[in-house]
């Protein structure tokens, strides 16, 4: 069927072509470019992959909203937040953004196949922030990120406001949500604070629309951080909380036996009363 | 500089070479495959992505046990279990998976920049299923990783013999390592826990290589998944603990206020004295 070819198998036709073409002088400039140089030197189809870390263009938070909002109903929270900004990106520059499909995010949603630990839209964001960043800044960037989602109350106004007045692409419901903070990146406890404090269940269409909301706040703010990352004026805010230090004056990772969890609400998991049982 | 030329740079000059080799019957059997053509007529640089899922192809599963291990010293853990994986696929077909770059993946180091969440191991590992399988049958395969996980010992006898024998890529420390059960699919539980049976510390040496045997397990764990399933042999054999099902029967998403979780040991962070909080 036309229009079915894999790139791959165009590259190999373009070998064809610019071999048969390299009589002419056109052909003869596109070869020794480089790539068209390879691939008739060692017959290999395959080009050059992108250097990593990708080029970044500025996105439009309100834009980028929107689409996570949307995503989330077609494909989960880490689907949503991953396919809302690069999306925005294939349609801004193309590839090599457009050839990274989103569906390679469904996983995350329910906070990885449904297990309830990080919250799928986080988990997207920051796979797209480590597309375009530096491992040490994307690092930062996602802590932020990170300590951002365990403060603010979600849904926020803004994506509560879009719902009612019908800006969102996909309007399943239309009210306004009740906002909690989740003092947790796990889904299980973002999700679990919110039904218990709405008085609403997990699987009720309420609870789906708050993590769509979600997912496009958290997308919207991914896209704030970058966007200040690449214009010079990040700057990191987010300050573990004090139980947090307290706790690692004891069980810091150079002092005992405790990996990460150096930044998440220590008391969310572990009480006054707790044992130490392991 | 030679070899230096973009994919997008490259297609654009090879439009240019199909526009002047479509004289000869190679370039116009080129250009009627498909893509060809929309280069032409629309004047797009940008081929069209691989249809999703990817075709996987089947892969030894101790060739990723080292690819893993050697990456994870690379990049952490969700970057090794990842290129682990990727890296083989890329060696054995080429595109499209030499065009995902792996680090991509640095994020989910530490259960997530740090943060003890998602074991960045699994989280890897799941993204590239998610990339080759399509959406249920996916979820079912990292389902059964992710159980597969909490109730293995970590590192395994091979991964711990590997070392031994030097036939890691990479050997900063070649003795065997303590085993222990994690019980959990967090990077912080996984981690104390096994910190605590070790008397190691978080930040040491051995606590590190356990962390990339554990990286190597669970790629090579993926791999007979992904084998068995395209070879139309998976069968799930993880049954969430007695506790899960337990507490689900009142705390069930579809009954209260409990999103996830339903798989992983409720009791690893709910006491019996938990006093619902929230």
């Amino acid at each position: 069927m036309k229009g079915q070819i894999t790139r791959k198998e165009f590259l190999i036709g373009t070998t064809s072509v610019v071999a048969a073409a390299s009589l002419g002088a056109v052909g003869v400039s596109a070869i020794e470019a480089g790539t068209g140089q390879s691939l008739l030197a060692g017959g290999i189809a395959n080009a050059a992959p992108t250097p990593w870390p990708w080029k970044y263009k500025t996105l439009d938070r309100e834009d980028v909203r929107k689409r996570a909002h949307k995503a989330y109903h077609d494909g989960g929270c880490c689907y949503g937040a991953f396919h809302g900004l690069n999306s925005a990106l294939a349609d801004a520059v193309g590839e090599p953004f457009s050839l990274v499909p989103s569906q390679m995010f469904y996983y995350g949603g329910g906070g990885g196949a449904g297990w309830g630990t990080l919250c799928g839209a986080l988990n997207g964001a920051a796979a797209l922030i480590s597309l375009v960043v530096d491992r040490a800044n994307a690092s930062a960037l996602i802590s932020e990120l990170f300590g951002w989602y365990t403060e603010v109350e979600f849904p926020s106004d803004i994506s509560n406001d879009y719902a009612q007045q019908h800006l969102f692409l996909v309007s399943k419901y239309d009210k306004p949500l009740m906002k909690t903070v989740s003092g947790s990146t796990l889904c299980h406890a973002s999700v679990s604070r919110w039904c218990t404090a709405s008085g609403i269940k997990a699987g009720a269409l309420e609870r789906s629309e708050r993590c769509a909301r979600l997912t496009a706040d958290t997308a919207a703010k991914a896209v704030d951080l970058m966007n200040a990352f690449f214009a010079g004026q990040f700057k990191a805010a987010f300050v573990p909380p004090k139980s947090v230090t307290g706790c690692m004056g004891c069980h810091g990772s150079a002092i005992a036996n405790v990996q990460s969890g150096v930044k998440m609400e220590c008391t969310q998991c572990h009480q006054d009363n707790w044992e130490h049982l392991y």
